[in-house]
């Protein structure tokens, strides 16, 4: 194959936020899949706060990327060479691989997008392949909401956020949603239909809290800690949940950060607090591909992308993620399929 | 009723450690009880590390004792005038109660100790009133442990800590205690039954961890947060359990603590911390009292009671719950029975 493959490697770890040399994005020849694995061509590259996590040698979840090796993402490919009988020519797959035009792959590592009926691919991947099972389980699965409770939920604008509260809403819960902006705001309220929004950047997020949940927080579906989930914490009612999905306010930080102040509300309010990765949840996939699949066709659940085109603006589309710029889910755009 | 009623009230909240001032030693009349009430006689005071959160107004799990109003504690008595058929005179009750020799109670406060079977009164009152349930349900509801999972327990040689351990052995775990002097350590390990020690007040506990604890950290039962508790969670495994039962290290403080800087654990080890107050599981007291006091008619669980005589030395007494300076449950003994 003569055609050129282009990917970004990890050449050192960000101290803070990620800088323009961490990252380089090189010229290279287009790898030969091995016995058992495939070749695909990268459509899509879902950009998500987990990269930074990645991109550091923090206590985590998964290995870190190795410095010089290309670095990790939730990717949407077409197969182009297959020596798997898992993998045929044309197959649309997705799973974990890396921020590559061209890249192998396994069925450890991707799978076909599986049946999303009508729902173009670009939407079936943005929402289906990684963030509508994350609001599924985190919230459903985690926190288990009942009718009348109260939800808060942080990054309320974002990827997942958008649609826990939805959820939630589906479920008969009266949510408020904390986000950057005026406009995110409004979004999540009129277009969504969260009860209440609250900007973070311009009120008093305790205060905000205060009033805009008179009894109080049953549930909170934490997507950045700091000191959102402090003030969270205060306003926990007994037996509340927390479902700590992302802790994006501190993925930069340069020092350790402080724990919340008021972790003694565990045990005045006896919480539970816990913590998910949605890679925990694969084999139960069909069940939240089935619900969210049916409110996304019922109009129930509403998302919106923000599309970028061309892996050479991966870096600088990521950073977007830690300043809130993003409106939406966040990827680049390589190939239309 | 002619002899002197003995009261301590509380005058002002402790700001740190407890003064001397912050609550006095009264003599008073006796009170009358109500319809609906009895009166009962003092027998013995447990003095338990939740009594300073009591005496603060933080956020807490009931509301904190008002200032001059009589100290709360957890009681044993026998009922000397009832006016309610719920107790006749003679029974030997046990609840929520004060400081006092003589206190009215109802059923909503106090209830009858139940059938301890052979088990002397001051036995039962100090294992099954209160900590053994705390325990028992603690570590068995909350954390779910499995044979052969590391269980580590702070606060090892205290009145819960010590059985929480026990049952923790007798369920198949690797246990770790960590205690603070050796001659607790060593009552852990060679009376009790723990596999390991760790002597906080000597050793690095990060370092005694990993070498106690090879296989890394299943369940961490919390008595103390803090410090230890920062230290358990860098090293829990994968869905992880913590209990969290007491946060003694930070109940003296005068300034706000810093949560666990290692808190993001819990979203990379999709860890459950969970809080509980013993009095959430009243209505399972019964299978809880059978399986103690079984374990305990079998040698299985040993306690160890710290008992000092007089209830005029109920405030030097229970400062040494918070330097360790007891060793076992430490109560104050009125009156035996």
């Amino acid at each position: 194959m003569s055609e050129t493959n282009h990917v970004w490697r990890l050449r050192k770890r960000p101290v803070g936020d990620i800088s323009d040399d961490d990252l380089s994005f090189e010229e290279e020849s287009i790898p030969e899949p091995a016995d058992g694995e495939c070749l695909f061509r990268l459509n899509y590259l879902s950009l998500d706060p987990t990269n930074r996590i990645w991109m550091s040698d923090m206590d985590q979840y998964m290995p870190p990327v190795a410095i010089d090796a290309p670095m990790r993402g939730v990717v949407c490919g077409t197969v182009i060479k297959s020596k798997n009988t898992a993998f045929k020519e044309g197959d649309i797959v997705s799973g974990i691989g890396t921020w590559a035009d061209y890249q192998v792959a396994s069925p450890e590592t991707v799978s076909p997008l599986g049946d999303i009926g009508s729902v173009p691919v670009i939407d079936a991947f943005a929402t289906l392949a990684l963030v509508g099972p994350t609001a599924y389980f985190g919230l459903l699965d985690i926190t288990e909401p009942q009718a009348g409770e109260t939800v808060v939920v942080s990054a309320a604008a974002g990827a997942v956020g958008s649609i826990v509260g939805q959820i939630a809403r589906i479920k008969g819960c009266h949510v408020v949603g904390i986000a950057g902006t005026d406009e995110k705001c409004q979004w999540i309220t009129e277009e969504l239909g969260f009860d209440q929004a609250i900007n973070y950047k311009t009120e008093n997020v305790a205060e905000a809290l205060k009033r805009t949940c008179p009894n109080g927080i049953d549930i909170y579906f934490d997507n950045v800690g700091g000191d959102i989930l402090d003030a969270c914490l205060k306003l926990m009612n007994l037996k509340g949940r927390i479902s700590t999905c992302g802790l994006i306010s501190q993925y930069n930080a340069t020092e350790d950060v402080p724990g919340p102040k008021n972790y003694p509300m565990i045990l005045m309010q006896r919480l539970k607090v816990q913590g998910f990765i949605i890679l925990d949840y694969v084999d139960r996939y069909p069940e939240a591909i089935s619900a969210l699949s049916q409110w996304l066709a019922e109009g129930k659940i509403k998302v919106r992308l923000d599309v970028i085109d061309g892996l050479e603006n991966a870096l600088d589309t990521v950073k977007k993620l830690y300043t809130g710029a993003n409106s939406g889910k966040l990827m680049i755009r390589v190939k239309n399929v």
